[in-house]
């Protein structure tokens, strides 16, 4: 008995194992499926999609994220799922047909972002950074006094899947943390104390640690700015891997010029890539990461995307709602 | 009614606060004690001991590690406490008369070194030396595949409070700790499984994680050679805070090169100050850090020796056994 799914096409970009397939082509059933994806791009921080000509005209569903443009030469396309977390540009009207469906790979990178913020916390509070800045000069110079995270406080500013899984680490380290969010009643593991967004400059001095994982919108715009600085502790550490533009840079740089905080570990700015010229990059109490906290350079993240577009196919093929959908803009 | 302690004299060396110098005057009773610390020393992490001239025939006791030599000025000293862990200097013969009782501050460095090999390992984990070390030339450029510790293996080479301590930050952050030691009987916090050092040689090639905590004895000199540096496993990474000539530099050197194992955090070399000459300052894969992991870098260790040094206070006026005495040697 036919479903009518043997008039969709999944087009399979993803650079899948044996195994891996087989997986695909079960949870399938009997929508037909293409596997495009090259295997050897599996671990190497470089995957790419791109739909063959005689495919375009046949995919109804693509997994992987091909050039926007491509969209449009996919006449039948219903179904986008990306192997990013961001979708910023398949949101954008004209580039997916009103209707479709677009679904992200949000939660495969939380435990990746998480760590790399919290390995830039434990090199701030070690003085890490600025020895590892004088290696090359074979500078061997006492940096100073050191800090241990057990009793601090972190803020967990965004409280997604980052700031949860961040929040976690830091418990199992004998840290007490902190969130903040818009809507308090959501349950989020790792967060001893929630509080809403309204009370944000009233906890900024009790942070040790401000985690910030938000995404870039008006209200979240230059959050973190010269009168908020103020109010840390001498000792505070700043850790963005959220969005560059919540942190007002020349804000940032003048406090840490002054000492009046320890340290910043940013793995995002404002633009990107951080210009040249900017302070940040010769202040010796800011270590910077080229956006590199998340991405694939976790293996475990590779898994997660995988599993992710894996029970999306099986959804797709039994008619189900997809997760980790997406709004389409105008 | 006497004891007898009129006739003896503290000499306290520590930079105490009010409250701490109170704890001492009561833990003391009855036997004097001269206060000579200086309290501005607190915290930054330069104590000195001077004993001043006219207490050198009167001391029976000093607490701080006065220049070796002064020891021999003090006729009346049986009792020498240090702030120090290692006591090497006071061992000498010549140093303190023999029957003289040496105690040194051992326990009170192990959560500061541990913690600062357990960053340098997430710090290693992450590419951050390396991001650290391009800072200062403004380099945008992504380093590469990261690692997660969660599910990895930790070897403690050295299980002392240091090693014993590291292993715990492992087990919070979801790894498995394996443990090297002489005599396996002795239980150890935070060891997995304990091992004995003659199967080293077949555990090696588990360790995703070799940390180090070794003195410096004939045992132990190059203990991690060519040999043994050819048995780790492609992203191994090493950290050394015990004793420098633990590990033959060269062949550490070579391996790092080579890409053998993914790298090394140093906090201890051979010798030290480390000479600029060496390879191993311009290996972007090793991280060195110039012997700051103990000292008094964290706040901790100075309460914890203050509360070593008043423990045996305690027993030194009551005439019970000190704890953490050293032999004397020759």
């Amino acid at each position: 008995m036919g479903t009518g799914n043997e008039h969709k096409l999944i087009v399979n970009c993803l650079p899948l194992t044996d195994t891996e397939r087989a997986q695909f082509t079960h949870a399938a059933k009997n929508t037909p499926q293409e596997f495009i994806g090259d295997p050897t791009q599996r671990g190497n921080m470089t995957w790419t999609a791109e739909i063959p000509e005689n495919l375009k005209t046949k995919a109804t569903a693509i997994i992987g994220n091909i050039p926007p443009e491509q969209c449009a030469q996919c006449p039948k396309l219903e179904w986008l799922q990306t192997w990013s977390a961001g979708v910023d540009k398949y949101q954008q009207p004209g580039i997916l047909q009103p209707g479709s469906m677009l679904t992200n790979a949000t939660g495969a990178y939380g435990q990746s972002v998480s760590e790399h913020m919290f390995a830039m916390m434990w090199a701030i509070m070690k003085n890490l950074h600025i020895y590892a800045a004088n290696n090359p000069q074979a500078t061997w110079h006492d940096a100073g006094r050191t800090i241990s995270p057990n009793g601090k406080t972190a803020l967990s500013i965004g409280t997604g899947d980052i700031g949860s899984h961040f929040a976690q680490l830091c418990k199992n380290t004998g840290m007490t943390t902190i969130g903040i969010r818009r809507n308090t009643t959501i349950n989020t593991p790792g967060i001893d104390h929630m509080v809403g967004i309204e009370t944000l400059d009233n906890v900024l001095q009790y942070a040790d640690i401000i985690a910030m994982s938000l995404p870039s919108t008006p209200a979240t715009h230059h959050l973190l700015n010269t009168q908020r600085l103020t109010k840390l502790k001498p000792n505070a550490i700043i850790l963005n891997a959220g969005r560059g533009d919540a942190i007002d840079n020349q804000a940032l740089a003048k406090a840490l010029a002054s000492g009046a905080i320890r340290g910043a570990g940013l793995d995002v700015t404002e633009p990107e890539p951080l210009p040249a010229e900017s302070p940040l990059w010769r202040e010796p109490r800011c270590l910077i990461t080229p956006h590199v906290a998340g991405g694939n350079h976790l293996e475990a993240t590779e898994r997660r995307i995988i599993a992710i577009a894996l029970g999306n196919v099986r959804c797709y093929a039994n008619g189900q709602s997809l997760d980790n959908r997406m709004p389409l803009r105008g």
